[in-house]
């Protein structure tokens, strides 16, 4: 039994202003309200550093992205094949649907969250997705060795850096929507799989 | 790298007649000829096990059906169950369309594929998919007390054979689609997605 | 408890006449009849689409054999070591025999099956079997790079294929050999153990 | 070798006026700046994330606390306990201390860490670190069923929710500190040790 | 390739007289010198509390038996099912000899190397591989719920700490002979196996 | 529940002779008597052999101790770091207690039982511990590829048992420790981590 309704979502109207502010933004632009953002809500400051965390990662400010240039499409299929091996079915039909449309590629997704290792990516991005692993299953072994091969597929440290704590903060996300019985949206499952999806 | 190049399959006229015929009755009703088909159509007495295999589990005659009534939603359901847990881009994605056309929900396939604990489906339906688990991951654990729970959800023990050997069968599957580089058809990604699938 | 009661093997004279037949054969050969021939022969369609498979990949034909070179020992010698990576005592016993009639060598299941690593076999069949271990064990991480070091001790792809497709479906086997509580038949434990056996 | 050469901690003076403000303030506390509040101010926008979610679990407000009922003692024991799962020094060796402090216990911390089955706590905290576990290592599999037991040693949903995002958390802030190479301060080892600690 | 040249077995002539007394009495009774006291003899201070261990456990005198009951079949089944577990060659043959010797069951070792679920062993005897396979895996499971299943089946607690010390000292010797590539003597592959072995 | 009520220590007037002059001298170098001295003092036969073993390993007499190199600060690294993989209360924190003194390095022991990778140790001890970790965990792999690397890093061949033994020894220390719920001393907690520890 879904775990859910231990923790009910918020309505809209009951959130605080600046969160209210954020899911009618993202409403706009995606025209519905993604689950996470509710569910989470129901604890502000919970909600309040969860979403900084990630806009930080997902979309850093011009200032703070100096050396970093993983494409959002590389960052949504980090969180697409690390969440698949945490088995967090929130975050990999949400963030795969994203995937699709970013890579504007409509098997990507599924490729990716089944076996990366078969998925139709480049060797840079298999790179990517291991060292992604690595980090998402067992950190503890993550040495020195692990960033040359990287270097070689043209990653900086900032770059590195990013995949790491990609994989970190979407383990969290991964954890908290196993928990809590977070569903994804109906809209998640087809966006992006039309061939010609803008 | 894909190892498929190693294991081209043969063209559609080079292969013995009465493989032939099955694989122009599975285009003709699914419109397009799924890999599989063709890619083990290189060793025909392989092929011709394969399938005789496949139909025995998957659509078994009426003079073999007694006591047998899981409906092939169940079926592939189990199917695409496993596959993800042998991570099985083939399998997952074929079947996983297969299983949203047999069940008329767009969305089941990959509820089941990433975490069938969290997917929309009966308690006797998750019941099932866990003991298709342990004969895919341990099945020198199973032993008789694992019968009574499946009987009480209404399984028969023929039922209970068929679960196991479907589990069984595709696993041998996963593996030589995995070993051989087998990628599902475009087709199946988005088969069975729309609200209104047939 | 024993799962086997549930699945009564037939009687010989219960069975389908080409089953039969095929059984009666092994009987003259072995001098008893092997346990998994009638405990699978409850379901006729399932036993030929098995024996099938088994002889296309143990015994090809002539026709089917281009570049297929592994020897019958080497093919026990596979069904062996995975049998005992899945705990299937059924496999284990029964294939072990074989492989000690096959191989002229006493010894050599009981290594195969407890540690390969540490039996009395070449570097060539080290190699065989660990890349059967990985299709046993992990075959969404099988890739091209498998291929070259298998080449470099002279195994064909269609070699490879052998290991990979021999694996796979004794992996079928195993699972249903537990399931099922199929026991070997004591004949099986001591054949081929005499020094001189022949 | 370590990894901690490739993101060398800023110096005090050169961060943001806001996250020096607050390390000031937990260095006059502490006696000495934990190196995360530095190793991680190289990206300002994710220190103040960090911070903000790990005081939103940690730390909350009076306001936000309704039905959350662990005690300060209890949620350093959750972030030692995983992560020593997750084999983090960083975590382990400060956390830890910490927890030696709020538990006045000098030798809970290690007890903890080496497994928590032996340590000297009472029924309720077991139950709560077996669930801690469980989301850290397989959260795929938390559901309705881990509810009730949890229940019963006195813990709120709201705890749960805790327990469950704690241990998320932390989760997170291992795998950066693997991967960011970020050692224990010194003084962390000894601090709570002595049987007299204030 | 076999670590074994590394550490060559010292001559019997030239071992310390103790250790050869000991040697040629199990040769007497033996008709052969296993190869275990041959190669620890070349660490004769380790050869002796080697074999006081193993004596201790598995031939205790008379004054140390108070409340220990297990049988010597029972321990011999102990140790070949928890060095199957270990994967050690050498254990399970020559262990798995003298097991089928003890229990005049010429199938029992190869049932118990295999799957001991599957063997033809009592309920009390799969309780106690159970235990010691617990002991042997994850031994930091083990606590208080563990004991009164096993007095069910009529275990005292010193049969209980047999059955964990006989599995923790052959998981040292499991260690070493995998280590040292110890080979079992040809001999102990058959014996027992003929039905009326005496 | 912890399980040492099963087995109580005796008290240390009714140990045998030979085992009370050891005991004492213990207490008297160490001011306390370490709980695993009266702890396996309950079957005399075992204590003699256990440290018999334990002796001949850790510290060897001067004849046999040809080619032995490791010094006494890594063997109990050895058995720190193998301790914590096996999640042994008593062992981590005695042997800790025992390796921060023979190093001289407070911080050690917390490091290498919590990730050895981080610890503040040379590449070689890093390698004497990779391979302790093999043998701990996997010796069934262990074969000759193993030995050159620690060759390279001046290892003998003696030095390398001695790695070995000391692992498989204390795996058995493990196992003994946490089945019978042996608790360390509270003494070790804090010995050795004063940065002027003698």
């Amino acid at each position: 039994m879904n775990t859910s309704h231990r923790y009910p979502a918020p309505e809209l109207k009951d959130v605080p202003p600046d969160i209210r502010e954020r899911i009618l933004q993202v409403q706009e632009k995606s025209g519905f309200i993604p689950n996470v953002f509710l569910a989470l809500a129901r604890r502000p400051a919970e909600w309040r550093a969860f979403f900084a965390y990630h806009d930080a990662l997902m979309t850093p400010d011009k200032d703070a992205s100096a050396g970093r240039n993983l494409s959002k499409g590389e960052r949504e299929m980090i969180v697409t094949a690390t969440s698949a091996a945490n088995q967090c079915l929130y975050c990999v039909v949400a963030h795969g649907a994203i995937l699709r449309i970013y890579e504007k590629k409509p098997l990507i997704a599924d490729q990716v969250a089944v076996n990366y290792r078969k998925a139709d990516i480049t060797p840079r991005q298999r790179a990517m997705l291991e060292f992604a692993m690595k980090v998402c299953l067992e950190s503890h072994l993550v040495d020195e060795a692990d960033f040359p091969p990287l270097h070689a597929h043209g990653f900086s440290d900032e770059d590195i850096w990013d995949i790491a704590a990609i994989t970190a903060f979407f383990g969290l996300s991964n954890r908290m929507a196993s928990f809590a019985g977070m569903m994804p949206n109906n809209e998640f499952y087809l966006m992006g799989r039309a061939p010609r999806q803008k």
